[in-house]
C-alpha cells in the first residue's frame, strides 16, 4: 500500500456499470513527510474518505476486493484513513 | 485507475483471436490538469471512447474484465469517459 | 498493452519446462512515433512475430494466457503485430 | 521481492475490516548496500518485523497470501527478516 | 520477463514458512548489452542459477508458479538461464 492525499473527484456518467455508485477520488501519492511522490491516481473509496484526508490505498487486482461487485475492473482503492504517521527513523537520517 | 486522453488507434490484423472486434486505442496518460504523464499505452475500449476524449483507464489483470471473452490477454482497458475533473486541492498548492 | 519492436532473441536451454517450445523475443518498448521508451523486455510470442516487426505486448499475469500451458510463469507476451499506427492527435501537439 | 528497512508505522482506525489486527509498517526500499531506492511503502507484517530491521517484502496480489483473511485488499507484505546480505559481485564492479 | 545477473544471496532464517528451502538470489536487472537497468531484486530460483549467471526472471503473481507450494507469497522468480543473447537489431542503431 501507499500513502496519499485525496485532492479531488472525477465525474464520469458513461462508465463500466460495475462502477456505478462508487466515488472516484483523485489521490496524490505522498511520502511519510507529506510531500508528493509521483502522479495522481483515480481511486475508488471504500472507507468514506473525503477531500484533504490522508489515506492508505492499494493497487492492482486486490483493489477490486473493496467493491460490492467483486468483478469490477478496478485497480486502485482507498482502504484506510490515516490517523497518525509514526516515522521516527526517517527523522534520524 | 488513471486519467488519459485518446490520441489515436492501432490497426493490427494479426492478433490474438480474443482481441478480434476490440478497438485498440492509443491513450496518453495525463495529470488532472491535462498535462501528459508518462508514455502512451494501448487500451481496449469498453465505453465507446473516441479520439480526443478524456478517459479513465485501468491496468493489470482487471482490465480483461471488460472483454466479452474474459480470458483475453488484455492489461489496459478504458472503463469510463470523464465529464469533469474537480481538483480544487491541486490549485491551492 | 504497449507498443514494441522485436530486436532479438534469447537462447536458454535450461528453463522452466513450461517454456519449452516458446520463442523468447527481446522487445524494445517504443512510443507511437517509434522512439524507444524504457528498457527491453523478454516476451513470449503468440502471433509469429519476427525481428524488426512492430508489435503489441501485454504484461503481468494475463500474458500467460497465450501459452499452451496456462500455468506457465510468463509475464510478457506479444499479442499482435501492428499494421498501422494512427496517431494524428500527437502530431497536433 | 525487494529489500527494505522498517522506518515507522501507520495508525489508521478507519480501515477495511479485513486489515484490523494487522500492523501497517512504513518500509523504505533499499539496495543491497543499504542505500534507499525509491519511495516508502506501507506493508503488512507477517513475520514480527520491527522498526530498524532489514526485511524482504513482496508486492502485488501475492502479498495478501500472508493475511489470515486471504481476501484482504493488501498489496505489500513483509515476508522475511534479513540476517545477512551476501553480495560480493556488487563489490567487484 | 527481463534479463538479470545473479550478484548475491539473502540469508533470512525468519521468513514465511512457504519460502523455507528456497534460495533467495539478489538479481541485478540488465539490458541485452549487459549494462545494469534499475535496482536489484530478490528472486527465488527454480532452475539452479548461481552467482554470476545471466538469467531470465518473471515478476508478479506468476512468479509463485515455480514454487512447490503454489500459495507462496513470491513475486520474482528466475525461470531460465541465458545461453546467448542475439540482439543484432540493437547494434544497428
Amino acid at each position: 500500500m501507499k500513502l496519499g492525499i485525496v485532492i479531488g473527484q472525477i465525474i464520469a456518467t458513461r462508465k463500466d456499470e460495475r462502477l456505478v455508485g462508487s466515488k472516484l477520488l483523485i489521490t496524490q501519492p505522498i511520502r511519510p513527510d507529506g510531500k508528493p511522490a509521483g502522479e495522481p491516481l483515480v481511486a475508488v473509496d471504500s472507507v468514506g474518505a473525503g477531500e484533504g484526508e490522508t489515506v492508505i490505498y492499494a493497487t492492482g487486482s486486490v483493489a477490486a476486493r473493496v467493491m460490492r461487485d467483486l468483478s469490477a475492473p478496478v485497480d486502485v482503492a482507498i482502504i484506510g484513513i490515516v490517523d497518525r504517521v509514526d516515522c521516527s527513523a526517517e527523522k534520524k537520517r
